[in-house]
């Protein structure tokens, strides 16, 4: 299953905001229901964003005002807007053009998370050594944050396929619970064991001993190291540099961003309390309560053991 | 408003899970009904749960095996036992005198809130200072937590009404949503100034600067200043302490367990999957899903910067 496609001359993807309910895949045949799936989070994930905002310009042929409008439909993910910019390039040689150069990001993101799997595994469980691992991770960083295989996930999919994973401790990740909804569903599928946390409990049992890793993905990365991730990313890297335990970042070389020289510089997109004062539709604050909702935070590269991307291990 | 009282020869007590929708009082007439409420948090924090276990005694009449139930129905907040071991010394001389130690305490706590409330105002804001502070909670420590006024959120309430309170960023509190449902209700009738925020968010806010200082209560204090509290209470210190933002834990003497040397000894109850996979009787994750629940975590003494309790302020 691929989380998202071009078929049949219009973009497929699995509506992820209706999992782990129900999967769904729709179809996208212009820019603007493209906008509207990225905000809504129907598509998310760095490197999806990226796939995404690839075949969006194919679908916005040469419509400028979309192209723009599309690069602009999420701030913090450095990926959409390379993507973006990527298919871009190619307008001039025409629709043909720019649709090869969308299908080769695509094919590249499956090459790079299989290369990141098999890095993070040769990494965190050396063929010469024996032992089963238990690891810690935020978000939804798997195939629904990708193409076919995630970043973080992926090496715990390949650390699994290896028969080198006992378990993930699985984030839930408010407000909208990717991980609760997301990634428990993926490792459901993989046949990985797993248990949920809450957020504000994760630093806590990093305390308590027994987790070896600490595994996420990025939006974005500082060319000094520094990580925007999903927000609650910085809360466990504190709790692993006082407990010890390593701290790593999975994602492809695309989310290096030289251009962003530091953390400071990367823009936090606050999505507005609604996501705060709901659950899937429920109400969990009294009525008028408003909220702060950043989306993502920004781990300092000091609190980073390692990033593992598709081509090396950077130690920042 | 009382949120536990001694009414016409029962307990009444407001049932905390239906708040925010609803204020409801419910009448508690024997033991066993007071142990549900106590177990399903329709009376939680530990002031409230010291009154709770000593007008229990009153109830239980000369029951040792319903006062030994009574006593194990929580295990981490210290007052619990405290307040049935309180009120069951006085068991011989017959049941007023057990009433008479069970409203001493009440009153008690009452007054120790309006102490800790005024100390910790003149801590944090000292009369010759000006100005107005942005605090940051997690949990409910307010007189939904105790008798009439709160620990942690009595200081607030103090500072407000003093006009030296800017805003509350309340931590939602997951999983039971305390924060969200107790904590925002209470602050709206108080008439302060607040924005709710996700439990991951809270260090991520505070390495961005603009918040003056971090208060919490406690559910028991070792000898040694390890403080155990709300999950989430840890990764809001370790974020305090990398951000410089004075971290305060507020508390009566009572909470302070000199038979507990260190944090280590501190038993933490977990509470099982079910408060993790849903949320308000909605299910976030697949069918299925295994959960690590604690409901409790131990911030280490040295990430705190003083104890505020109804005598004194310690810096540990």
């Amino acid at each position: 299953m691929r989380t998202i496609d071009w078929v049949d001359g219009a973009i497929e993807l699995v509506d992820q905001t209706r999992l782990p309910d129900e999967c769904v895949t729709v179809r996208i045949t212009t820019v603007d229901e493209l906008i509207g799936a990225i905000r809504r989070l129907a598509v998310r994930g760095a490197p999806a964003l990226g796939v995404a905002g690839a075949l969006g310009v194919v679908l916005a042929g040469g419509d400028h005002d979309a192209i723009a409008r599309l690069r602009a439909a999420r701030p913090t993910a450095v990926n959409l807007g390379w993507g973006v910019d990527q298919a871009a390039a190619w307008l001039a040689q025409g629709r043909e053009a720019v649709l090869a150069t969308a299908l080769r990001i695509r094919d590249e993101d499956i090459a790079a998370c299989v290369a990141m799997g098999e890095r993070g595994a040769d990494l965190l469980a050396p063929a010469e050594t024996t032992g089963r691992l238990r690891i810690m991770t935020i978000c939804n960083t798997g195939a629904l944050a990708a193409v076919e295989r995630g970043t973080a996930l992926g090496v715990v999919q390949t650390l699994h396929e290896r028969g080198r994973l006992a378990e993930v401790l699985a984030l839930e990740t408010r407000p909208l619970l990717q991980g609760a909804r997301l990634t428990c569903w993926e490792l459901g599928r993989m046949g990985a064991r797993h248990r949920l946390v809450t957020d504000g409990a994760g630093p806590y049992l990093l305390a308590g001993g027994g987790i070896d890793a600490v595994l996420i993905g990025a939006d974005r990365i500082a060319a000094n190291g520094d990580t925007a991730n999903k927000i609650g990313s910085y809360a466990l890297a504190l709790g692993a540099a006082r407990a010890g335990v390593p701290f790593f970042v999975v994602a492809p070389e695309t989310t290096i961003d030289f251009a962003t020289p530091s953390g400071e510089h990367i823009e936090i997109e606050d999505r507005g309390p609604e996501e705060v004062v709901t659950v899937r539709g429920v109400r969990v604050a009294p009525e008028g309560t408003g909220a702060v909702n950043p989306a993502f935070d920004v781990t300092p590269h000091d609190l980073i053991t390692a990033i593992i991307t598709d081509k090396r291990v950077i130690r920042p």
